[in-house]
């Protein structure tokens, strides 16, 4: 039989929810970046830097937890691959900003706006899953709209390519641009990932 | 004590064959588009497209019994990752042929016709690997054959990059070449994957 | 009740010691390549091959003790996990070697023997853990040491890109570089990775 949950728990839940939280702020400096230039770019990687560190801070939480803890909601693996799943959204995106930075490389074409708003999309509804992991309801709607995202991040990414090899772009042009998207369609892929592990972790309970 | 397989849970083995078969008809196509140009190669972009619907509807079979079989064959984790890894294999083989119509290539270097060839018998092994899932008996040859020819690709991918950059491309087509050939040395790692996947199955059946 | 661990066990954690051992002569190798001409750097890229084919024997010593015994000191798939993460830190090196030579890349800028140093600490704090992991002693020294190395071998990766990009390389050579310092980059992730399943292992056992 499995054990009912006791309220000391529940801080699990409150913790994935507050990373939730913290991808949603990382959308957030993302979407700012893409449209600043340089100056406020190396800005905003450092206020994502701070974002980072409390995505980090809120990691080290869970595992500090899982390990004190005789008794935990699932499985301590599925915790480890969620935490360090969410962790990989996040890297990913400062990633991005900071090789903006990094390459200085002035305008982003325009569909690089459009993965960062299946970025926002996907990060918000991460942050609503996570207190949901509570009850475990249906959350298969959760898990299609992300991949639905991700494959739309995927069309974009492709259109993006074609677009940087088309005559406009010199080689080290090219080389920049298509190493910050695809970064980003990574960002896409590791939110893809969360769901995953959610849907496995969800699968385990029914 | 094991259950006994029942004759229902036969249907994951005709999943999984099922899926196997489905990476045959799709490295045929992969060995149409190296030798075809750009007009073949779209239409054999529309082709891939509805091989790797097929697939994804026999990976959505195999995840949707699992979640409403009581008894499995296997553990259900390892039912997940080795759908996981056959899907990877097709998405590579697709984006392979998706990179060469969205780059434009043209003709390709002779060697990426080696690395398809490898793909291909890594395919028709894993396709006759499938079915003896069931009985499960000694796999060995299949994985040491697989990972022989991954080896194998692995060179090829290497003697190709060395001709790539010994001066008879420039720097753009050589990103191009480059991704491609790529890509398809990931196909013939993720054939390796999924071997592995059912070496570990077998191990922990033994 | 957990089994007593038996005499003969003990050849894992001897052979996962071994594997330590090789991966610190890796670095050695790796050290010299990065300050010779091409000509040495063929006759390292054999040496590489030699430690390489080491590292294989002694995987494949661990996965057959693995399935003869009937108790192991943890986990399989642990082991496998273990196993599979130590063969990546060897794979990574040996392949960084393997480009320089295919790439005829002459002298690498200064940066790169920072993340070689990197490595080669990382190597030598690996070797150390493993004969640990019989005891299962507090082993977060180790994992906190490793991260905050891969840490900084990804700040020296960021300085050398901007360096790159910087107007000193052409397209083509700053491909050939990039490449080269990515795969060390992913050494230093590959030895973050056997620390996080040495980690795994600890909180399972403790």
């Amino acid at each position: 039989m499995r054990f009912r949950l006791t309220p000391q728990d529940n801080s699990f839940f409150e913790l994935f929810a507050g990373t939730g939280r913290i991808l949603v702020e990382a959308t957030t400096v993302l979407t700012e970046a893409i449209g600043s230039d340089q100056a406020r770019r190396v800005e905003l990687g450092a206020v994502m830097e701070e974002i980072e560190h409390r995505g980090d801070e809120a990691a080290h939480a869970v595992l500090r937890r899982v390990n004190s803890s005789f008794v935990t909601p699932f499985d301590r693996e599925d915790i480890y691959q969620l935490t360090s799943r969410l962790d990989d959204c996040l890297d990913l995106m400062q990633a991005a900003v900071d090789l903006m930075v990094l390459y200085k490389v002035g305008e982003l074409p325009g569909a690089v706006g459009e993965i960062v708003q299946v970025l926002s999309r996907q990060a918000e509804l991460t942050a609503e899953a996570m207190p949901r992991l509570r009850s475990l309801p249906d959350l298969s709607d959760y898990w299609v709209e992300i991949n639905r995202l991700e494959n739309q991040a995927d069309q974009v990414h492709r259109r993006l390519l074609a677009e940087l090899f088309d005559g406009g772009y010199d080689a080290i042009a090219i080389m920049k641009h298509k190493e910050i998207v695809e970064t980003l369609e990574n960002a896409a892929d590791a939110f893809e990932h969360v769901a995953h592990t959610v849907e496995t972790i969800a699968v385990k309970e029914s």
